[in-house]
């Protein structure tokens, strides 16, 4: 996608301060982290979120969280916690249209998450 | 899992308000809504949190958004907006040790999710 900032990330267009990355997902800290720890995890193909996700193309959410495993366990928070979100559309304040899961720990999360 | 609360909601051992079912995947009303739609989804097969997944058995994430997306367009809030949350461990706030996605739309959600 030409104008996607996420895809520029993956594309080395735009930098990030890289925290993971294999054949189909990137990871980097969030510019605005509102955690100690504060990662988003993206597939590398460019979904405008999960209801763009088929049978054949949902297994990188899989991918995702296998490398949310990895990066809680590398940063230090897999025994303390994380919480994991993914925002779709308005009302839950998506401001990036390309699927991205927040990786969030180092601090206690309330209920209801937001 | 003899003593897992949602094991038990997938056997029919304790009752649930089902919103969705499949092979892997099991959704029902949270008993404590905090938004007009708010639902769980589970894999049928117990893992206590993300962290028990490995490559082979990390596609019921996969399955588990696919069935968000479906409950989504059902209960009418794909278009709206839904924020997908998953706790793990103490600092999340994690309840029950058997994994489990929170589907909330029908509102606005704030930001940081807690």
């Amino acid at each position: 996608m030409d104008n996607c900032i996420f895809c520029k990330i993956v594309n080395g267009e735009i930098p990030s301060k890289k925290v993971y990355e294999d054949d189909s997902v990137a990871a980097f800290y969030d510019i605005e982290p509102q955690a100690p720890v504060h990662v988003l995890i993206i597939p590398k193909a460019h979904f405008a979120s999960t209801l763009d996700l088929g049978a054949d193309t949902a297994q990188v959410v899989g991918n995702m969280v296998l490398a949310a495993n990895k990066i809680a366990k590398e940063l230090g928070v897999d025994e303390s916690g994380f919480r994991l979100v993914m925002n779709m559309g308005r009302d839950a304040g998506q401001t990036v249209p390309h699927l991205h899961m927040h990786l969030m720990g180092g601090r206690s999360f309330s209920w209801p998450a937001g």
